[in-house]
């Protein structure tokens, strides 16, 4: 992989993005983008998996975790703002629904499964990880009880967006609270025991970038990410029409592994350099996230866009959801992994996605 | 706080006392009852914290945790054996999950998030969490069971009294062999490694009252809670009415924070004293109680009453049991906590009550 | 209980064992049937418990367990196996279930219970505890995922039995991983650190018979356990249906019962000579091997039987390994056990139980 790595030149980045583009714009046909857009994404994670780790190196494992996830999450954001404003209710929560997915099982257990073949054990904080357990436990409890009273009580769709907006600051409200708490008053407690194992290892000391540069390029490659990741899944209505298969799906779990591939190489790399707590950061950060902050402000934006999307998912979603929470939250609370844990989550993974298919 | 708890002199206490008395018997009008009741439930509780906290220093924090949940929990005893009489199951079953859902999300949170603010992580028993959350989960599947077969299997209401019977009594017969298990058989291995910190406090060693006094005094002070919450309680119906709440919503929410005061105000006191095992005993001892002992006797108080009530609570109260213990279990299983712990269990708490009061 | 198993002669295990064959082959009548195989499921069942303990004597505690679960599963998979022949899937099921409600709650329950009264608190390895709470998720969410899928969205009964030959597939590969993990790549760190406690009882190093003689008694016994169960099973059908007994109740507590009476003589034998991690071996082991092996082999073999049955459990078959899961998981997920958590694990067996009979 690191060899594999070096190889990634500027030119191949540059040239593979720019035929991507050319082709999106100039409509070469669906399968022509598609396979153009595929290549160029593997590229373009991979620069971007390499400015985060240049930036990790700097800010440290849990914020340059941090960074990450927030700045895969903003292309998701803008996606689902777009489809909003066409009135895809179905496939923004599809779209969320599989990205939670995604990074609790497919993300992390890629992680856990390649850091544990070239690790025996590899251990991360065990209070990050049960404080993570809980926020996952407060995720699903928000999304899952405006839903049971939907469908037990009779309640207006008026209440419904009251409900979905109160819980939706709530959430909100929740998560700047947890910044305040992971970054600041309880930054050292969470702080991660491994974090200085680098010292043993000195040819990591020198990234490939200095400090602004690493920044300056995180956040370039995040643009080409989004901008690679939309043209793709541009296509994919086109492609995935021709093979009948159905929007949850497609939303689920194709729109969800496009969107997540610069989470996923970026996570799988940590990983695999023993910086478990990085990735877990990047997994477990991103799908709470998404659950936390990007589903709550696209309640609120939908709302001032005039066409409000309440909080209510589907009884398939929801229980996808909750049963990769409990084996995630299962997995990590030990915040000790190994290469089955890993197994396992791709498992329930593949378990989710041929029913997704099927149904 | 505690230059506060100093100006609660006897007087205050026994006037306002007193005066809602007068109030409550000689039929004021609800508004004025109610605001009177309110002021003199701020100084029972005030007493009754000062009395626990008394108890608690010659008895140890557990014992005195598990003395002042008891005495907390005879007030719900006698206010729902009332309840029965006059036939009003429904209202029962709504404010003892209100109890369960106020101790465990509610007063736990508060006094999480109170302590945590003064102290940076507190910790308590981690084996005595670890049972906690067991005993959490039989009472959550004793109460799921029941609703479950109900709802998929035809059975009769002869069927559900009987197994309502069965349930409670297996449930009394294991609240009662926690009690051999937790005072007597294990009771060092569960006995809080923190207690003896109080050694270091040389001036929280002289506590206002002598043993005997102390314990009298939580004696009178926890019938003075109970009478004061019955005036409270007795004006919201009427109050209510005017503003147009639901049953469901005043039961398990207004009768269960009014219900809880005495718990409430000694558990979080106790917390920002840094006797943070007392405050859990007293907010998950409390819920247990309700779940393990006095649900299951009124089960039996009401069949030998000749109004059997069965042990089938709603979906909405059944859900909103489950998710407070999986929070709560979550939270306190590491034996650690800190504010931001205590600021998800009120989230959890906000989510349920506007659930709650919309439906 | 030592000076009981030692008046377990030869001779008497023979002679009940042949009584109870002639019995069931010449047709004694249900009744006496069923009382001489009950009478020689005892002591097969406790010359099993002597051969297990002698070979884990061998074998080391982990291995010994793997050793009995999978001894004892073998003939629950040639019951089922006859059973599918007969188009029986429900009672297939029902037994299936109760086998893994049997292994977790009363096998464990009394494994706990009973080694707890002889030893305060009994420690295993606490990495394999959370390892196997892991796994029973992942077979509860393999189970549970079918049927959500099945109730909620219209798929056709071709697309149930390709679903569940997938789902069957992956937990298999799941479970050959799980052995090359645990038994090879990762043995020694699950090892259980209370192995090497037995050097401090020398007596205990004497075991009855040498190794090759232990396994060929473990075998022989295993068989004879087998075929006498079958027996007893065989004559219940006609003296429940005396009773008036529902299958569900038949398949899922008294088929399981007498089928697991191998383990669960050993695993409470084992724990009350202290090798409590080789009695959580037997009993979540037996319970993991039956959802994650044995019944995904079912549903192979049924397919290529060309009477393909589907992995779709009834809602309270499902309710009950759900709660029989979480339970179990929170009691031994910090490897330390005591008699109240045996106790808690027998309470929730009972509950069940008394709802299935009156379901």
């Amino acid at each position: 992989m690191s060899g594999l790595k070096k190889k990634l030149s500027p030119i191949l980045l540059i040239s593979t993005f720019i035929l991507s583009a050319i082709a999106h714009y100039t409509h070469f046909g669906s399968i022509a983008e598609f396979i153009l857009s595929a290549i160029a994404v593997i590229f373009v994670a991979g620069f971007l998996g390499k400015a985060t780790e240049s930036v990790a190196h700097y800010a440290g494992q849990r914020l340059g975790g941090f960074l990450n996830a927030t700045f895969g999450n903003a292309a998701e954001l803008i996606i689902a703002i777009f489809l909003i404003k066409e009135g895809l209710f179905d496939m923004v929560k599809a779209s969320l629904t599989g990205s939670i997915l995604g990074n609790l099982l497919l993300v992390l257990g890629i992680s856990l499964f390649a850091g544990g073949l070239k690790h025996k054990v590899q251990n991360f904080n065990v209070t990050l990880a049960g404080m993570n357990g809980s926020l996952m436990i407060v995720a699903v409890i928000a999304l899952f009880i405006p839903a049971v009273f939907l469908n037990t009580k009779s309640i207006t769709s008026s209440e419904t967006n009251t409900l979905s907006l109160v819980v939706a600051g709530i959430l909100i409200v929740s998560y700047i609270a947890w910044l305040l708490f992971s970054m600041i008053t309880h930054k050292d407690y969470l702080e991660d025991a491994t974090y200085d194992s680098d010292e043993e290892l000195p040819h990591e000391h020198t990234p490939a970038w200095g400090k602004k540069r690493s920044i300056l390029y995180l956040f370039i490659a995040t643009v080409m990410v989004a901008l690679v990741s939309e043209w793709l899944v541009h296509t994919l209505e086109s492609i995935t029409a021709a093979f009948g298969l159905s929007e949850l799906f497609v939303g689920a779990f194709v729109v969800a592994i496009v969107g997540n591939a610069a989470e996923h190489s970026a996570a799988v790399l940590l990983a695999m350099k023993n910086k478990i707590g990085a990735a877990v950061e990047i997994a477990i950060g991103s799908s709470l996230q998404i659950a936390l902050f990007v589903a709550p402000v696209l309640i609120f934006v939908s709302f001032f866009m005039g066409t409000p999307m309440n909080i209510v998912f589907t009884v398939i979603e929801l229980v996808a959801i909750v049963v990769s929470v409990f084996i995630a939250k299962s997995i990590t609370q030990d915040g000790a992994t190994n290469w089955y844990e890993g197994l396992l989550l791709i498992a329930v993974y593949l378990i989710l996605g041929v029913s997704f298919y099927l149904a």
